[in-house]
């Protein structure tokens, strides 16, 4: 008796409009644009509009997404005196799940029409960085830094995060890393989020049930990995000697490989390039190390097992963000950032879908493989007569 | 082009030991034992120990597993003291999903290994239901309660809510509906459970998941609608029309009908008998309008579509749960004081499943149906240029 479908790998299990993969050719559309082409000419906010409302936005639609956004920023300061109650030692990716989850607690849930849902998708994207934000400056024991409505989304994290505001280099990376990160179709997060929303559960319920599914390191967490392992290795020298121990006892190599891609990722492509401008700039050794993690696991694989591997998302975000300052465990929080995006998308898709075949609650089938003692059940015994 | 597996019904994803149900038959089985003999002769803590550890304990093991259920069952002072920070009108699904994830910032979050996993699911199970409690005593602006060591899981619980000690057949009655709601395979939330422990994550933050899958009106959320139904008719001559009018709409009449079982729901079949007994006791009308409600919609559907339709789970708790006192909203978070049992068993068996198919993370694949303008994607337009 064996199951047929492990990990649902190649089960299609419901229609989309959001965005596709092309993993032969290792390319990705957002709404009908490939992402090489909004990474190069949109901005976070342009994508989250994309994403959203399935068109890129008039002047006039760009200006009032961007309003709402910047009004929603806020979080209750309440919100923030709860986080004070936190140990500070705490994973910030259960940090934001719980929060994400408490927004319940402060704004209202209900959920019912796809307008009431958009609104809730807003201030879900314009809280995410917020609450983040404003946990990192609690653990350090520093003042929080509101909001400034005078810039984008992805300035304002920064600023929020680290009390200055980013040189405008900086913030275009950051900003192109955000598009780059906000959907990929059927992920495990955004499985998590659409499940959860077919039971017809809101959008704070269903995000933050995808940010636990994100946290772990198989998925979202893989970036953090990363940057541990790099860590680890140090200098360039010890590169093949760190990748090849590890490969001999079997281990996987973090930010190597990917479940759809059979080429290079295209969000590899952009990331590795923005990481080398970026080394360029601070002069770190990140970049260079990264890049012969790359080379070396390509090279072993060839000659261990004859396969071809492929650096994916989390290779080069990893230097890319702690060359930008950011705390090694707030990179799975940042990947949060952007693909909460997606994850809103999702939600409402999976709910208000106009077109059949209409999403239904998912409940797949299990396989029974436990004790069976015949039709009847086994033969419940009195405690005192068990061995 | 269309998608085969909606809701993924029928689709088998993995191998369990936890339960099996017989849909043909009727039939619940926990870990080889039916749950007509477990509601018999087992109480909630013995049947939580079969479904985490695959056995009935002996005495030994049964005394060792509530001593450390009933030690952990404290909350933080600190956490009740955040969820007097939430709005008193919050929805306690709400709630439940947002300190469910916040345990892990008070209580080492590793999960690593089996062992560890237990214990983490060992705290869970004991805190569920003191959270929910504290969330009641706290929105009613009334004292804490503190958990009593003496007392049972089931009738603990009752206690840290009301403040009373409830009588020996209450206790059993709700024991008796603990025992009926700890798993059901593959549903919705459990489910989500899993899909969030396939990334790796740990048990607080798959749980809080679950909790949220769990909130929706279409899976946990209906024992809730189900019970607002029964208030909303009111009379017991009212029920034939109000039902009437519902199905000539096409609506579903909550309550009735199951996914998968195509006879009378076992658990049903249980909790129509203590909703029954406890009417008599009570002599209160909700048992009765409950019946007719089952008998009317069985009559109406057989006229109506020439279908047989069979109670669920959620039909006869709503008016057990009723006159247990318990309030309306909390109908579903008392599922989850049940259900989280089922949780952190799927959990560890999806993470440590020692046979062959082991369970892989969850990637399934969607099916494309959006904009399309080739294969180098649609043409990105300058804002200043798009209509």
């Amino acid at each position: 008796m064996e199951t047929k479908n492990i990990g649902l790998r190649g089960v299609e299990v419901a229609d989309t409009r959001i965005s596709n993969i092309d993993g032969e050719k290792g390319r990705l559309i957002y709404r009908g644009y490939d992402i090489m082409d909004l990474v190069e000419n949109s901005t976070f906010e342009e994508t989250a509009y994309l994403l959203l409302y399935d068109n890129l936005p008039t002047k006039v639609q760009l200006d009032d997404f961007n309003a709402k956004l910047i009004e929603a920023r806020y979080i209750p300061k309440q919100m923030q005196k709860n986080m004070g109650n936190w140990r500070k030692d705490a994973d910030p990716m259960d940090m934001l799940q719980a929060f994400v989850s408490a927004l319940a607690g402060y704004y209202d849930e209900e959920f019912s029409n796809k307008d009431a849902s958009y609104e809730k998708a807003i201030n879900l994207i314009a809280k995410v960085p917020t609450i983040i934000a404003s946990w990192q400056r609690i653990r350090d024991g520093l003042p929080l830094v509101d909001p400034d409505p005078t810039l984008s989304h992805a300035a304002n994290f920064l600023y929020m995060m680290t009390g200055e505001k980013p040189d405008a280099e900086v913030e275009k990376i950051f900003d192109r890393c955000l598009i780059l990160h906000a959907d990929h179709t059927f992920n495990a997060s955004t499985f998590t989020a659409r499940q959860v929303a077919s039971t017809r559960a809101h959008m704070y319920s269903a995000s933050s049930a995808a940010i636990g599914a994100l946290s772990g390191e198989l998925h979202g967490g893989a970036n953090t990995e990363v940057m541990k392992m790099l860590l680890d290795i140090q200098e360039i020298d010890r590169v093949e000697s760190w990748i090849k121990e590890r490969m001999e006892k079997g281990d996987r190599i973090m930010g190597m490989g990917h479940a759809v891609y059979r080429t290079y990722d295209p969000r590899a492509t952009v990331l590795k390039k923005l990481s080398s401008e970026l080394a360029e700039k601070t002069k770190e050794p990140w970049f260079a190390i990264t890049e012969k993690v790359e080379t070396t696991t390509i090279k072993l694989m060839k000659e261990m097992k004859g396969k071809d591997i492929y650096p994916n998302v989390d290779l080069y975000s990893a230097s890319l963000y702690y060359m930008l300052k950011i705390p090694v465990d707030l990179n799975t929080p940042i990947f949060a950032i952007s693909r909460v995006v997606g994850w809103a998308a999702h939600i409402i898709e999976e709910k208000f879908a106009e077109a059949a075949p209409k999403p239904a609650l998912y409940r797949p089938k299990a396989t029974y493989v436990g004790k069976y003692c015949g039709p009847e059940g086994c033969k419940y015994e009195r405690l005192d007569l068990r061995k």
